[in-house]
């Protein structure tokens, strides 16, 4: 079993993930955590990982198989995305979906004439959601796909309600709609929009003598975040958002249903439920680093996508193993 | 956008199933149906299609990309595998999992030194589901994965069935345990045997003047097939049967409960739901005898499984429609 040796750029909920998978896969090394915090005030998972400043980077490219880019996708990866894939092959997971095609350029241009190879965009959606959407689309050509989000905490709706004025702190949840996935899953081709599909749920913790009416009202007119959809504000206190609203589950569904051209109606649905939404993006990350050592070993280079990825790179078990254990 | 030549070999459900999947592929060319019957006496989908005999298919050699494999896996693709594979890139069901590693070798022996690609054992188990598996625990190493299946007919029990003295005809449905099912969410790691996780449920014609008793007695307590199960056998009239319980519905579901190294429990869920079984495994051939194309364009020789796919090679979009619109 080949061993892959890992750098970890970035060092929050997702990057402390990666770190903690890679505990679960034998043939995965972690080198070096880098940060662009003071290396000292970092506290890893393993106290004895090696925290190196970002800017040491270059002392690594002999002893760095893959880095996983744990940033963020608006401010950390189209900057640092493009200068790591010139020295070293790497896995992301932009999310900023509007933007993938100019990234993927961006990476691609970076990594390819450095010989390197950038699978970006990976993790369940972008990723594992991106892929059960083209494999189902692909078996069965006339039908609908829908993606359902949730039950689970959303970090950027989550943040927007706590931007608005006399929320001291706030959680948000998404949660997908029983009525919708049932017409989903009967095969319903048209009418189900974002706001049909979803309602959001607040728990918000008000700032001293906030008027609860007001910030309600301003919650859920918020354009974009909230407006288009059903939305319940409950307010409760610091000790009970801290009990009770601390993790970060997430998950969702992927449901098509099609009808073949014998008429038979036909239906695939993938489903995630994560106590960790960053853990779970983590595992995908280090599983993805995985398949891009072994493609690049084999000569593959620039930016690529899990679309790109044939799925036993995925997996420490040989080829022989898999098809003798998991056919 | 590339087209894919195919020709059907074997004529039944399944066969009859990818000629209605052509339909919904506008990339994907049906030339011929081959077949070992009298051609004049096959009654095709489209009444135009070009039926010939299998002692034909060396004159298409040049006129077709895949031949799409549809006979049995017991008696026709041990002997017709590796034939066609000597003369033609392949794609085929194949699924006796025991024997699955000895036939990808007769594959690879007969595809590789005639420059040839065959992709063996697609389908949705094995196929989509060995896929499934494959991810889910390359993603969560620490965990444990179960698979079920139905509620569906199985043929193989059904047939079965029908070998029992005193049987007319039948139909057998294997249903999963919803209390497994709960089990397998809920992280069990061990402790459910296949009878654990199934019933068997079987719908059976009486012959003129045989002992129902002595014909459930059978039934229930043959080896392997039933004796392990709860097994319930209704009797039914000829024409309740064909009322009643003429089509192939199928599916099934992968469920895959993991800890993360940092304790959290994280679920992957994958579920089919079938109106008909070979129509579904005929799709995916489909897709997949447009993947094995493009991979034999680009230089690729020997047996491959769906493993060795990238996914986005099953879809008829361009890698840059799959980036802007998929991910």
């Amino acid at each position: 079993m080949m061993t892959t040796r890992i750098g970890i750029v970035g060092y929050g909920n997702l990057g402390r993930g990666v770190e903690h998978a890679v505990d679960q896969n034998d043939d995965i090394d972690l080198v070096a955590v880098f940060t662009r915090r003071e290396p000292g005030s970092l506290e890893t998972v393993h106290p004895d990982a090696e925290v190196r400043a970002m800017a040491d980077v270059e002392d690594f490219v002999d002893r760095i198989d893959v880095m996983v880019l744990c940033g963020g996708s608006r401010d950390d990866l189209p900057e640092q995305g493009p200068q790591l894939a010139c020295r070293f092959n790497t896995v992301d997971s932009y999310d900023n979906h509007a933007e993938i095609p100019a990234y993927f350029r961006s990476m691609d241009d970076a990594a390819r004439p450095n010989g390197n190879l950038a699978l970006i965009s990976t993790g369940w959606d972008p990723g594992l959601f991106s892929l059960n959407r083209v494999m189902a689309e692909a078996i069965l050509p006339d039908g609908a796909t829908y993606s359902f989000w949730g039950k689970g905490v959303s970090q950027g709706h989550s943040a927007a309600v706590r931007r608005v004025d006399g929320v001291a702190d706030a959680v948000q949840y998404t949660i997908p709609s029983p009525e919708a996935m049932a017409a989903a899953r009967d095969g319903r081709r048209t009418g189900l929009t974002g706001a049909e599909m979803h309602k959001r749920e607040c728990y918000v913790v008000l700032a001293d003598g906030a008027d609860p009416d007001r910030v309600r009202s301003d919650i859920v007119t918020m354009p974009n975040y909230f407006a288009p959809y059903e939305t319940i504000v409950h307010f409760v206190t610091a000790d009970e958002l801290a009990a009770n609203h601390v993790g970060l589950p997430h998950g969702g569904t992927v449901i098509r249903t099609g009808t073949a051209s014998s008429g038979d109606v036909q239906r695939i649905e993938y489903r995630l439920d994560l106590e960790s939404n960053p853990s779970f993006t983590a595992a995908v990350m280090v599983a993805s680093a995985r398949a891009v050592h072994r493609m690049a070993t084999a000569g593959e280079v620039g930016a690529r996508t899990l679309f790109d990825v044939a799925p036993g790179l995925l997996s420490a078990y040989s080829a022989e193993e898999l098809r003798a254990e998991f056919l």
